[in-house]
């Protein structure tokens, strides 16, 4: 049996950062950058005011009040080669470029506003609310570096250095294919022996939710030949850059996945050391796209993909950094673990720091609505047979 | 002057909770639930088996091995109402309904897995393996309650339910104008006076990133009759839910969004005792659109979007908590702070619990490429003059 971090490493050893593209600033948040920016041009551009106001020659203004001609009127957006001779001034406008000649701005508050001439009130320090052409940064400077995940700043970054586009790697498509003739969609009729599928759902959800676009397929029927046909089908389509099953991989006589996948020489079933969440699958197609095949129960879904799953679609994203972030949390209730087998327990926080079972009761994979509950998966290692009040957990967030 | 924390106020007041409608589960993550969801039928459905193997009655296995007719097979999704008589035994799938008479299930690894007969070697029990009709939830239990955000177990839980649709506040969509004669599109030749347009991209982002749908317009010219009908055409526009400016209220003799709107009865601009971010302006739109008008300085936009708007798109949202989450945080170098004014500084996490401004060498509003490197906004208050390395800070994070 493969232990917990065994089985992590094998399914995230099945990711690779995928291929970069140019791709436009309007598609690029929470995409990853592929290489490192750096600006062409000083930011800013040119020397600017900070403030409207009036650009003057500070020698001119050392003794207030005084009166200048106001030689120009500079809009922000002005391409005037405008100059500052010596007693006189410019009007100028938050971000207009400050005229030859002229060494500081000072704010309209501190003049009467004149538009032929100025009363200036108030003498400038040096420089006063003059922005420095390359005062943020000059050319050559590394404005973002590769691996950096693009929020609202850094998008406005790239405008600023005059990117229309972002090289980023490419986000991921990954089909979800739950399984099981007990199956029907949500909505439509349940005779005996039937429930709705909800793990197509859930997994399609969660690879959103991981920042990749899911294509959800399902629920399909315990046929082994159709089931295989349509990961096949995937396989070859280019568009696909992995496939989540849930369902079929336990010991049953009619375990659809595993009856699917026997025969492929780059699939395997193995039994991992955890709870819930046992029977585990993974592994390529033929043409290359990796499957990682998940148990159909629902929280055993839920925490298949949190651990296996989640963190492979993290990095073909890109990231570095693959994992939830975990936190020590102190257990506010007691239960019994599964011996030899590591545990993942879905739990909710009651206080800041600690947590208890999501699913009150009991730690059943069927748990379906309690599951809702769950902010956090605790993971109990495998010498763990019981967990005691007060105990400190090893939690991730599953919840931002 | 308007304090800081009144401007929120004012701001966060012109949003509401939109409407409620049933969207289809593959459109609700991330959505806020507007009613309580309960369940009509018990969960599980029927009694059912928690593993793959053979019902039995307990009484017929209490001496082991035994050996027992096969009277059925019972895959998962089985409506076969089976019975099990005394002596007899069904197989069975994990999920099959447990069949009238068997009591206990016992798992193929502790048979020998026959078809016609089976022989059992271990007494399983009482109830083993079986799943309790209504274990998870009763009919009338309370799975998911209103205000939840639906997160991936929360879709799972609704589909378990039967659902297909979810009842979920509306998501916003909000227009993102920038404003500015100076402004080109990034990736366009720049001549001098001119900047690439950072603050439409920076804004639709973060409308993006809060949960709404951005509509990015801009950059526009420095015209206020034309910027006015644009205004008046979106707040007339029943798909959008609030109006984002960036740029033109401060007190230049050109300011145009504060030219446009003078004349509007709804609309105020008011100073705010913060930095930067202090010429800002609000209200309704004669439809009834909110619109926010934020100064045009990248850091500007950014800070002020982070306290005044993303709240307010939150709550439009349907979240009971529409605040960033905040933490204490240590002061790792110290700077000086406009006397009273509240500041909102850019920072980074140093390490653990300590930070440092995002914008080196400076709080200037316009360094824009190295605002990228802010991962929270420390709020220092209007009485602070200075911060000290050491001092205890009031983060508000903004990445997750």
């Amino acid at each position: 049996m493969r232990t917990l971090d065994e089985h992590r490493a094998v399914a995230l050893a099945l990711a690779a950062p995928l291929g970069a593209v140019e791709t436009p600033l309007a598609d690029a948040l929470g995409l990853v950058l592929a290489e490192d920016v750096r600006t062409d041009e000083p930011l800013p551009r040119w020397d600017n005011s900070a403030m409207d106001g009036y650009a003057v020659r500070r020698a001119d203004v050392l003794s207030v009040p005084v009166v200048l001609p106001v030689v120009v009127d500079l809009p922000a957006g002005s391409a005037d080669e405008a100059v500052v001779a010596q007693g006189t001034a410019a009007r100028i406008m938050t971000g207009a470029p400050i005229p030859a000649g002229a060494d500081a701005v000072v704010p309209v508050e501190e003049t009467d506003g004149g538009t032929t001439h100025v009363q200036i009130r108030v003498t400038p320090v040096p420089a006063a609310h003059v922005r420095r052409a390359g005062e943020d940064a000059v050319p050559g400077d590394l404005v973002l570096v590769a691996g950096a995940e693009l929020r609202p700043p850094h998008l406005a970054a790239l405008a600023s250095t005059g990117r229309a586009t972002a090289l980023v790697h490419r986000r991921p498509r990954i089909a979800v294919v739950s399984t099981g003739d007990e199956l029907v969609a949500p909505g439509t009729p349940v005779r005996r022996g039937q429930l709705p599928d909800s793990n197509s759902w859930l997994l399609a959800a969660a690879v959103t939710d991981a920042g990749a676009t899911a294509l959800r397929l399902g629920p399909v029927a315990d046929d082994p030949a159709a089931l295989l046909a349509l990961l096949l089908e995937l396989d070859a389509d280019e568009s696909v850059d992995g496939i989540v099953t849930s369902g079929g991989v336990s010991m049953g006589a009619f375990d659809v996945v595993k009856a699917a996948l026997l025969a492929q020489p780059g699939v395997e079933f193995v039994p991992v050391a955890v709870q819930p969440g046992k029977p585990q699958g993974l592994g390529r197609l033929p043409a290359g796209t990796p499957i990682w095949t998940l148990p159909g129960n629902p929280v055993s879904s839920f925490a298949s993909f949190e651990l296996f799953v989640r963190p492979a679609v993290r990095r073909m994203l890109g990231f570095a950094s693959v994992e939830r972030p975990a936190v020590a949390a102190v257990a506010d209730e007691g239960w019994r673990t599964p011996p030899g087998r590591a545990q993942l327990m879905p739990v909710r926080f009651v206080r800041d720091d600690r947590v208890a079972p999501a699913t009150a009761r009991g730690s059943g994979s069927h748990l379906v609505a309690r599951l809702a509950q769950a902010q956090g998966l605790a993971v109990v290692p495998a010498e763990v047979d019981e967990v005691l009040v007060g105990d400190t957990l090893h939690v991730l967030k599953v919840v931002p």
